[in-house]
């Protein structure tokens, strides 16, 4: 009381202009942060793209709110300052201090990193955090992109993402066969050991496609972002997925940029990053809700899983996908391990409490 | 740039002891953050309870880091600054700025406050805080906890609770007429509707009690905080639950120490609460699904569902609990249209991603 009533007099004597040793004694702690630092960010996504382009624009807003001005982070979107998928080399470099994309997009720069972004029959958002958080992954994600003159930080979740939008009905193996869906990564990989012909489209281009019949099937992310692309006008059955049932965004640092912030930027930064993250699973959520809600009141769509057929062979194709990888890369091996075990271990509990709850509320 | 090293100049004079017109202005910009602030937090858990007793040390700990030392938090554990479940009346008359706690224990000031607890059948986590942050949840909260002096901001998840020990296996509804089981709060209330006899014993007597017979079933919260009660040793039978699907936890403000902190202040606080919240589900999954490996490998338990018959029923009387409530008290009336509009709508998307994936993922 004492104490605070003496620093709040000291703060007033600077608003006019006051000058004294103890004040100054006062500012000397706050020397780093007083240091303005102005920071650039590209991102893999348009301005304004919902929930993760706005997120990021957010993010940046809470880190100069948070340290009183002194932290500026200019974004620029997709294209802007890089192309969208040049802000991994370009943050590397040096070029940029910050990039907002996925760890998903960089598999072929190491296969390992797309574990990082997130795996087909893997980790469900709150399993994976605690993977990042307490299982090691943040670490082994550290160590790999450190080669890289990069620092991640978690950057978002897109949480569990729909299998994708069909022309037809699935009811078996045989009528996945030799059908062209615009589907890429990982799940492409996957679709096609169950016999689908992955086609590689731009965003663009998609929706002329599926209406066109030029390809049959479409997958993108979920009710939230599906709705403005319009699939479900020309494409009637809508699965739910397990290629994606999670999909990790990323903020990351060049090396350099990072170090150089005091450690109190640091943790406001981190303490920002950590909220963007798990509000974008939050606001997924709600805006995943909202258009589902509203495609089902504007078309007539059929909601279904894939059989178990399918889903069966999947579940064994991709566990191979993954063995085939480890045996191929060490990094993917020891990523794999760490999380492949963290898996196996809290799915354990995730089953009698998550999942048994949801199927108890129905 | 230009304006970068202008303003690195000003902090090396003011190291220097320096005192010019534009040090001041640089100053003035700063002025609420140079501001000290000290704090006094009260819990109601014991110190180093873990994940929700260190969980709120860690915020402190965080809040110090980010504000380069101009907030400190001083974080007193159950009693011993105020008696555990006094820290509403404490914050709310200003003896103390902060507690950390959960709703649930406040619905006998006014019933309604338990929905921010958590409720029976209710929404997982993430639906809860898609709610509290998009769907109006913490505004309701807020207008609420107004009118005692206080404001709100989220300060964790259990994730969903387990349903309770018990000494014999439960095959009917039947098998739970007159059972005396431990379980506190809207759960007991709910479990007396299916026949049991609800009894309050304080955590240190329910081992015993438990042991001896005088009790046939406790509920706790899940594996991570069960296994130290050594229940499990003497009640071999484990149900998931559906009594609390993610208990609500808070840092409530005294409003006028909420006010008095600059904009800056408050968003770090803000940031760091963030981060506690969804930190604290992370470390519950973790360590949830660590204490179940234990618990398994050392004890000989059976865990499982409750049978049908009796979780139906517990959603029939769930749902006329909550009517009841609502019919009897305005405020509960009006957060609880808000909170089961928001979770009729959020459910179907959970359905067809969340629970599909657990299930399909097996």
């Amino acid at each position: 009381m004492d104490r605070r009533n003496f620093i709040t007099l000291l703060a007033g004597a600077t608003l006019v202009g006051g000058c004294s040793k103890s004040q100054f004694e006062d500012k000397n702690i706050n020397i780093n942060r007083n240091r303005k630092v102005r920071l650039k960010l590209a991102t893999s996504w348009p301005d304004n793209f919902p929930i993760m382009g706005t997120g990021v624009v957010e993010f940046a807003k809470r880190v100069k709110e948070a340290s009183g001005g002194s932290i500026e982070i200019e974004v620029y979107g997709k294209n802007r300052l890089v192309p969208a998928l040049a802000v991994f080399d370009a943050t590397s470099s040096g070029n940029i201090d910050i990039f907002h994309s996925g760890p998903y997009y960089w598999k072929g720069k190491n296969i390992a990193l797309s574990i990082f972004g997130g795996v087909p029959f893997g980790m469900s958002p709150i399993e994976t955090m605690s993977w990042f958080k307490n299982g090691g992954g943040l670490e082994l994600w550290r160590e790999i992109y450190d080669r890289y003159n990069l620092y991640p930080l978690l950057g978002g979740n897109t949480g569990p993402q729909m299998g994708g939008w069909f022309r037809k009905k699935i009811e078996s193996l045989a009528d996945l066969q030799g059908l062209k869906m615009r589907i890429p990564g990982l799940g492409g990989e996957l679709f096609s050991r169950l016999g689908v012909n992955p086609i590689l489209l731009p965003a663009g281009e998609i929706f002329t496609a599926l209406e066109r019949g030029m390809i049959d099937a479409a997958e993108w992310v979920g009710p939230a972002l599906d709705i403005s692309m319009g699939f479900y006008k020309v494409a009637k059955y809508y699965y739910s997925g397990w290629a994606e049932p999670g999909s990790i965004l990323e903020l990351t640092f060049n090396k350099h940029s990072w170090n150089k912030l005091s450690k109190e930027q640091q943790a406001i930064i981190e303490m920002a990053s950590n909220e963007l993250n798990s509000n974008m699973l939050y606001n997924f959520q709600s805006e995943n809700s909202s258009a589902l809600e509203k495609l089902k009141r504007e078309g007539e769509i059929y909601i279904d899983k894939f059989p178990d057929e399918v889903t069966q062979k999947a579940k064994e194709e991709s566990k191979k996908l993954m063995e085939e990888f480890a045996s191929q890369n060490r990094d993917f091996e020891r990523v794999w391990k760490s999380y492949s075990d963290f898996l196996n271990k809290t799915k354990e509990w995730s089953n009698i409490s998550y999942k048994s709850y949801l199927e108890d509320r129905g």
